[in-house]
């Protein structure tokens, strides 16, 4: 049996920045907290969410090591590794396996638009050099690299690479998944308004910075599918649907932050060029929160 | 409330022809009885997979005069009567109502682009005209016009227009429709591989030619999900997907007679310019229906 | 040598409507002739400009030949005969011979997405009840389905097959058509914003319904680039690409009938669902056409 | 008169590795030597062609001072810049115009999709902290942002931003900047395939990696351009368009390696993931540069 450690909800906190712009790592470690208690099933710094590209190699790995000192072993944690070059991807996953991460996150980050054997073998020169399971991540919206199911079949070949996240937001690509490669393979959804239609799909678990805002919503929903509750995971679904709706249009990182004000928490700042949401967007968010409550 | 005549599979006839071209009335009738016998919900003449638009205005009639007689009410029927003109809409919306059509269904045809104002005037002037109500249908892969949510919902504010199918291929309209227009709108899906998630959604149907291969495995997953089994639907959805993704690939005319010779029925001939499966399109979806008896 | 009979400045009449939204064929004959006398090199009634597919089969006779009645030879004409079956088109190529046209033009117009073999087939059947030569018309926009390059050249293999009209808007097809074919190829453009770069990559001719709005300044350009004059086909590209880009992104019937009405002259009525531009339109319209006095 | 110091052809070299993947700038230098010597009217290093993402901070600094030591005034330099941080972009900025850079290249990178606001104060705070003028420079497929035309107006408004490089292959777009913004815009071309259309349209430039195999061929274009020889330009241009086509479709830093062994020269490695093109790719190329000569 492949080594996958996760299902359900999977938690991804933002990078809070002070008002330099440098990472502040008190206020993230505050975050990673309130997602631990507030009952997420794993964490995963350093995704799009934490907008990884934009640190440097020491801050990625300041963040690495606060997460999983902060986490304690309570609930699998995946740190996101991709970079443009092999070199630095393997430096990356290395430096997470050290550190303690249960798998990591890789997605085929591209300037130049990747051939297939360009990609098998980033992954797999990569899976060599650690030991720990490797979640592939397909997102062309920010990662410029559209993995055609038929090449994400070729990358599960790969033994320690054992789950696939799917951010495409196409049904379709995870209906292959499970058709092609069985009932045991695990693909995770990353794209949040398509949270119900795969989980109903099969979905092992659901890749969000949701929890920073609705964590009840999002496990909720969760368990209504794990209990077979077709109706009431729809009804579940369409209470948080605007909210995920409005975090994925404007840009996580600014809606979180936003969102977190909103709640009476610090959401620190961006790093520019990021700026933080304007007024009227900021006042759509409130409405759609204070809707939640009815 | 509003009239609303059709809930779970709405079965779509193809239009058969003989060595001539011209329309097999005959085999037409024969269709539609396996159709009704089979358990369909609905039924629905002159559609996409009907080739409506490649019909004469005699043709047109005809055909909608066979499947009144040869159903005699045991199941609703849903007239296609798109036309490129308003006048020509109206002609044959109000020969369908005549004829004791159920409901008709239209969708904006397109040749140059509509403007919404025009769309509006459009369903508004046959809406006026007839007293049965009217499917709104959206389907910018066959009529080339892409029907955003809010306009859909202007349609829906015309006291006869009560039905929207979505065959955009999209989940993300369907929890736009839900949402925006509350518990009760009627909307279908018209996407086959969708079907699952959009009945996961709240569709109140399956517009869908399925039925002419298939018709237990589409009954049965409308009735998993009237029995809030998820885990069920999602077992027999995932025997059928293949066959689903299969016959809209290949398009449904087409897809359907081949299949209907594979399970030894008379599918007729196409009409030119539209031409049979080749050999080893045949041959793959002959493995697809053998592999559905497993 | 092929026979081509199409070089320059080629003019699309509107077909204007009463206010019956019947045809208004002593209006048509009007237009027709301010095209002829105002130096156009050829003539295309029932292109999309002439809105064919919104005409019963008895108005695209009475437009055909009202066409050639007007005409008299004084330049060739080109007749629109695009239908979604084999067997319509062939019926309407052979009215459109016999009535005396120079040539046909043929759009494969799709519902259902055709195969290539289905579009050369369908080619083929017509050029052989036919004497006159084709010219294949490519225009995903309108007709739903795009010819690749490659099928082109399969088509131009039919003998009577002569001419390719491209209205993609991508100049590299073009550069395609010329590498793969050789000088002698005959295309014509028919996106009007590609005028200059289309006849600077050498395209035998541009089809369009500018002239029916600025008759000099459509063949001025011509004349430029036939003079090998650059720079000055350049500076009468860019007075009147903003008119061009106008009526394009309107819809040409709509945008003819009122630059029509802005010059002074009737442009009749349209036929619904198709409605006239409004009011800031219009006037945006006819800041464009005062510029181009300029 | 704003301050804008290229014209003509500027060409791209590629950053060469050594076998160990690390730059090789002894060969850097020479491959710099060959485009000025050859006639290039500009050179542009750390482009997406001098695979800038993927290079170190240390390994910019030195590709940037090599060049402007080679190349010693004999031609004007554009150096790239672009971050994804505006703090990092201002770094490079900065340590371009020491170096004595006359210009440098800024895209906007995007990881998360940046609104236009976002952008404009991107460009306003590099401009803000450096005296030498910007090329504004879009490219969706690579960068992951499309600046909308109205967009690259509102940065022609800060004072050092002088020109604009538009590689969507969209002919519109220049239409646009030329009719928008008057005769004077400095718009460049980054599309290879589109460098005969683009000179039609009134580009200043072309920037291009292809004077690294085929020099004379981009020169000569440029000056029947320049001569107003129209039919000239399209012959030359014909006799490249194969070549022009497959460095793009192939990715520019691979194309160019396997085109400069096939001239007998040194192209050096690549670094991972990217890969050398595959053997058939190889023979392709060969046979389109042995085409050339005749």
């Amino acid at each position: 049996m492949k080594n996958v450690p996760f299902k359900g909800i999977i938690a991804y906190p933002i990078t809070p920045f002070d008002t330099n712009e440098k990472v502040d790592l008190p206020l993230f470690e505050k975050l990673v907290e309130r997602l631990v208690v507030s009952g997420s099933n794993g964490i995963a710094p350093l995704g799009s969410t934490g907008v990884l590209p934009y640190l440097s190699d020491e801050e990625k790995e300041a963040v690495t090591e606060a997460t999983l000192k902060q986490v304690k072993g309570r609930i699998p944690t995946l740190v996101g590794v991709s970079n443009l070059t092999t070199e630095k991807t393997i430096y990356h996953a290395q430096f997470a396996e050290k550190a303690g991460a249960d798998a990591v996150m890789i997605i085929p980050m591209s300037y130049w638009k990747l051939t297939d054997d360009e990609i098998v073998a980033h992954y797999d020169k990569v899976a060599g050099k650690i030991s720990i399971p490797i979640m592939a991540y397909n997102n062309p919206a920010t990662g410029g690299v559209d993995m055609s199911p038929a090449l994400l079949k070729r990358l599960l070949e790969i033994p320690n690479v054992t789950m696939i996240k799917e951010s495409t937001g196409d049904i379709q690509r995870m209906h292959y998944l499970r058709k092609e490669l069985g009932e045991d393979v695990a693909f995770y959804n990353g794209s949040n308004p398509l949270a119900l239609a795969a989980f109903a799909a099969g979905a092992r678990g659901w890749c969000t910075a949701a929890p920073n805002l609705i964590p009840e919503l999002n496990i909720d929903l969760y368990k209504a599918i794990e209990n077979n509750e077709l109706r009431e995971a729809q009804d579940i679904f369409y209470k948080q649907v605007e909210l995920l709706r409005f975090i994925v249009s404007k840009g996580l990182p600014r809606a979180i932050k936003a969102g977190l004000n909103i709640l009476g928490e610090d959401g620190g700042c961006l790093r520019s060029p990021l700026k933080p949401l304007q007024e009227n967007e900021i006042k759509e968010l409130k409405n759609i929160i204070n809707n939640l409550k009815n």
